[in-house]
């Protein structure tokens, strides 16, 4: 069988391989249950305990107040795209357009009220953040943005002035990498597959003042007050998935939490823009200030260039190179999962890539 | 290690051996691709073959005609309770009460209009099925019955006549039990947690000339059309347990398909009720002609041996075998993944608490 590979996809991404080899453990019998985690009623004891752990880990590792509430929901983030103006969207949403993303809640946003873009960055094809220093949030009932954008490699370095408006997050790419403050937002929302765990759950941080108000056709299962209200058993969960977002918190955790994978998260950055800067066979077009810790983009002189760079990172055992068909060129996802040695080897692999190819 | 045990949860429940030893196997590198199922993009090739079998080994266990369309969803049976009227419901729903989870599936519907209930035996506790061979539709945009009972333990054993209109099953605790003519149907669902797979993802099966209609709020990822056109890849999906499902559906192939399972699930049942039938000790509330195949609702004549049963019976290896806390009593769920021995072995352990009680 074929060693495992250097894997820099956008997500589902890399999970760590500690977390892998539990759940190979504990597949056919967990921790003396006689089954499976997938076989579990989550009504059951054990089932619970899965549960309240991975809850009260988050809750530790992002220093969640006590006034919010940790949801477990599926749909990934396009169904939160819905559920944030089902529930607070009286008259106009906020949004700043930073991408391929928040277009999309917009589209979503629309069919439950007005829309009103605060600040956008598409002119440049969103190839930086926006100021948002000083919106005109004055008709707007809450700001909403996409934190890290993970097709144009950006990422706010500055939380945006929500100027006492509800400030909402989508952090699906960046949850988790570095600290956050909980308090200075009404919704943080992240699908699990690039930092937290298997496709499948979604993470929905909300402030319990925002948990009651939804229009009245808001289906049950996406209704904030039910899922706080039921801890996230209304119905059956996606069990599974649960439990191995629960094994990655607690080896983020042993990793020394949010402080320490920020910090290697910054370190692993600096490797790959280091050397990007530093040479013009790539390139990478997003805006100093901009640049996300999660997804680097470049590409090289070429269309052929880089369709022969993700061929040649292939077979070397790097594998899902290629950038979002929305902006082509190459891409890596460096998530938490991710270690400084991968990317270490990564450059070393495109420095040859560069001397090999430099005179084409 | 404990031996794994005999798990009768009425779901999440017990899955194959067989699928849990191949997926330990494929944790860490699947098919020797260097990663995990976990890890994989859905805009991968590798990952495309996986949902493609999946939907293929689906269609061909239940003849599902070219017509129709097999959608991987998430939220449960639940959000499909909104999904449908979201969908179906002009003016009025028509529904078929035959328990708690129809109940819900008509409070939801009243979100979206009116609803007609066509038929109910919630005056009985919904101990039997009720008559549909001649049911009042004239005012209803559709007919949506709970095929299988799992808290009361009841079946329908003739698909309600719809006269013409759409009809829709919720087929959650009997899907791939037993064999079924799909073309009757608008739209068949199933969360997959009893019969098909870990939960997290819901099967639905739906005649192609439903697809296109929906309310203008309904959110994109619950739009039938949106998943059908995508292949049920319009965002990420719930990946790992889609894959866990394919590995159901091929060791459902290799157990010799429908037919096969339906007469080992009789069997099974046989057994069980024949035993029920044979003795005082333990009574079953359950209709004749109502009796589920997959739960078994039963009791003996106390609360308190009831749970001395379930003490017992978990110290020796049968576990979950408590009912729902709607009925109280006892309930053994006999799902495709249960095999005859277990049933013959949970019948010999009931004997012996028979006769160590029966004085009592």
């Amino acid at each position: 069988m074929k060693k495992r590979v250097y894997n820099f996809a956008a997500g589902p991404a890399q999970l760590p391989e500690e977390v892998l080899k539990e759940a190979q453990k504990e597949m056919m019998n967990y921790k003396g249950t006689g089954m499976s985690v997938m076989e579990m009623s989550h009504r059951s004891k054990m089932y619970q305990d899965i549960i309240d752990s991975a809850r009260n880990d988050l809750k530790e590792l992002l220093n969640v107040p006590d006034n919010y509430k940790i949801l477990f929901m599926q749909g990934g983030a396009t169904t939160q795209f819905a559920c944030v103006p089902m529930h607070l969207l009286k008259k106009c949403g906020g949004y700043i357009n930073s991408g391929h993303w928040t277009k999309k809640a917009i589209v979503e946003a629309k069919m439950h009220g007005d829309v009103k873009v605060l600040a956008s960055s598409e002119e440049d094809k969103f190839t930086y953040i926006p100021d948002c220093s000083d919106l005109d949030v004055s008709d707007v009932d809450y700001v909403y943005y996409c934190d890290n954008n993970t097709i144009y490699g950006t990422k706010f370095k500055e939380v945006p002035d929500a100027k006492g408006k509800i400030l909402v997050a989508d952090m699906s790419s960046c949850f988790l990498s570095e600290k956050i403050d909980v308090s200075k937002y009404g919704i943080i929302f992240a699908g699990a597959q690039k930092n937290v765990g298997p496709a499948g759950v979604t993470i929905v941080i909300i402030r319990d003042d925002l948990l009651d108000d939804c229009k009245p056709y808001t289906p049950t299962l996406l209704r904030y007050k039910v899922m706080a209200d039921s801890e996230s058993l209304y119905n059956t969960p996606p069990c599974y998935n649960i439990y191995i977002c629960g094994l990655v918190f607690k080896w983020l955790k042993k990793m020394g939490g949010i402080d320490a994978i920020e910090a290697r998260n910054k370190e692993k950055a600096k490797i790959l823009y280091d050397y990007l800067d530093s040479t013009d066979f790539y390139q990478t077009s997003v805006r100093n200030d901009s640049r996300s810790l999660m997804n680097v983009v470049f590409r090289t002189k070429s269309d052929e260039l880089d369709k022969k760079f993700v061929e040649e990172a292939t077979k070397a055992g790097f594998v899902n190179l290629k950038g979002h068909k929305q902006v082509g060129g190459l891409r890596a996802s460096i998530y938490n999962a991710c270690d400084v040695n991968q990317v270490k080897k990564l450059v070393e692999f495109m420095k040859k890539f560069e001397v090999k190819y430099v005179q084409d």
